[in-house]
């Protein structure tokens, strides 16, 4: 049996008996003599790769996604006796950090910093004695009422990160709960919260359910100080209205990694945007431990056991 | 008996029976009326509020000060008989999370990513698919050597954070050993492990023997890669061979909170090096839990016990 890997990261897993492994250009459509293979890791895949995988390899019955977000693998319209494994996961550390980085840089004012710094300024605004609370503003995270809306792989590392740093920390999920010692409300429950958040951090996935969950509503709901990070997918954000509540000051300022679309054209009007950090979807990028997720899964689906984060 | 609060941030601490407490102006003169305090709390103070305090406040026995570095209230020549109390703990989670922030932003190339957003320019070697240790960079804490020079209060608190976001940490001090489960390291052994280095965190106090502790050796003998952060003094780091070290690419970044001296001077060279980042000491300068250590210590001064934080 045949697996292919692709050429865009380093990989070596471990195979089962009687498998073995062939890389391939992860930009491009497949070779023919890989058309009889059984089992397809994804990562950086052009839409080319995808759409020949979906029509060529007739054999094909497990994918695994080295990415979390599967919806490219999705658009591509694999059928039904396709198994699909996302990599949930193995992004949580990567993306937790960049989520971080993004909210520690708005928290702490680099931006501004950085300005002083052009003009070779001093800003005593941005140090000495200081409020720990001063009205308006988040300055730091310490007493910092945190909403993870996605609390899944992603947000349950980052959590206790943030708790560690002093926040109250609160995830949204589909259905409510306790997960990872971290009380979790329901989506249709947000609205009695936003009110009371300083921040808002998005690790939503794209599908049709989450399309602009961050709207004009949800913005004009949070305090006027909250802060929002997005490093899930961009169009679970509407980007007009995000525009239009940072310009009014609707909200402190947002840290967005992911856009909609990507990249995001030079003409886009969010690029200007006041209090706003755009990074171009680096949060995560590098699985980390993916060797061994596919090692597992190929395992689990040879034995007819169950995958480790099944998309279908 | 007597304590003077400072006017610089609402104070209301519990006193023990028999005292009152007055505030006065902590940026001047201490009023004649209160020259018979026993007890002196210190907060942003003036050189000028200082140099009253020690000439005028004949009865005083105790000064609390609310910053962790008290090379200032030294500098103001009290006598003998007044014991000192550093501040030390209340800014363990500030420092902490600045010490983060510019850490972060540097690792996730922040800077980078904001040069990219004025040009409206999505960057694709800031994003997509990536190496997680591409040769020469710092771009995660996972898997990073992290040495933190300077292993007391704040030391201590950040250490189990930079390990939560997978960093491998070692703290420094004038002793070896283990603290707070961390492996600590004499400052005499330090040269055999700054190649090896790809964080250095310095959070040391002003003293005589700290002065340009991070001088040219040491800035040689680190990784081309490494990345500096101060949130300690800024006269630990010898200036100029930390602009050279920039300019020449002997490290990879530099994140001051600190600088010598404060303000830094317009004119200075410093602003324009590259690949750092300057913030104007805006690290701490709000002390959490302050109420608590002013009662906690009058408390054990007056029943003769040992202070928390004792600098004489
Ligand atoms: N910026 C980057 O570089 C980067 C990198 C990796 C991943 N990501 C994004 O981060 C997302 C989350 O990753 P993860 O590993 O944390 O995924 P996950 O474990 O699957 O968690 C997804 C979370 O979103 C919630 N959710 C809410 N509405 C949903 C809906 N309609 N469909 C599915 N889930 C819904 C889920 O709720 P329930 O718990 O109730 O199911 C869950 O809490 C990925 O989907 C991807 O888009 C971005
Ligand atoms: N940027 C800001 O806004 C800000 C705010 C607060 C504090 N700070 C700075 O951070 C420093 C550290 O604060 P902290 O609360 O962690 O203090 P701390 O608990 O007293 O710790 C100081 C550490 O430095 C080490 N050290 C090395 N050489 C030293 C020397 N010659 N004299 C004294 N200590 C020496 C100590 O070693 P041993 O463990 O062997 O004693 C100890 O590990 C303060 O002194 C202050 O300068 C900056």
């Amino acid at each position: 049996m045949k697996i292919i890997l692709p050429d865009t990261m380093p990989l070596a897993p471990e195979l089962p008996e009687g498998w073995e492994a062939v890389t391939v250009d992860a930009r491009a459509e497949i070779p023919a003599e890989h058309h009889d293979a059984a089992a397809l890791v994804v990562w950086g895949p052009s839409r080319r790769h995808l759409a020949s995988a979906a029509r060529d390899l007739q054999d094909l019955r497990l994918i695994q996604s080295l990415s979390a977000g599967i919806d490219a693998i999705e658009a591509a319209g694999f059928g039904d006796q396709v198994r699909i494994a996302t990599g949930a996961g193995l992004h949580s550390k990567t993306v937790s950090e960049h989520a971080l980085a993004l909210l520690l840089a708005l928290v702490r004012r680099l931006p501004e910093a950085a300005d002083a710094q052009r003009r070779h300024t001093w800003d005593r605004a941005l140090g000495g004695v200081q409020e720990l609370h001063p009205e308006g503003r988040v300055t730091t995270l310490i007493g910092a009422r945190v909403l993870v809306w996605g609390f899944g792989q992603i947000g349950q590392h980052l959590a206790p990160i943030l708790a560690a740093l002093g926040a109250e920390v609160r995830g949204v999920a589909r259905s409510a709960g306790e997960r990872a010692g971290f009380p979790v409300i329901a989506e249709s429950a947000i609205g009695a919260e936003l009110g009371e958040t300083d921040v808002l951090i998005n690790i939503l996935p794209a599908t049709e359910q989450t399309r602009h969950a961050v709207d004009a509503d949800v913005l004009a709901a949070l305090p006027d100080r909250a802060l929002l990070i997005n490093v899930g997918r961009g169009d679970t954000v509407d980007q007009v209205a995000l525009k239009a509540a940072l310009e009014s000051g609707g909200i402190g300022g947002a840290g967005l990694d992911v856009t909609s679309p990507e990249p995001l054209p030079a003409e886009d009007p969010l690029w200007d945007a006041p209090n706003l950090i755009i990074t171009p979807h680096g949060a995560g990028g590098r699985p980390v431990g993916a060797d061994e997720r596919i090692a597992r899964n190929l395992a689990a689906f040879v034995a007819g056991q169950e995958l480790i984060s099944p998309a279908r």
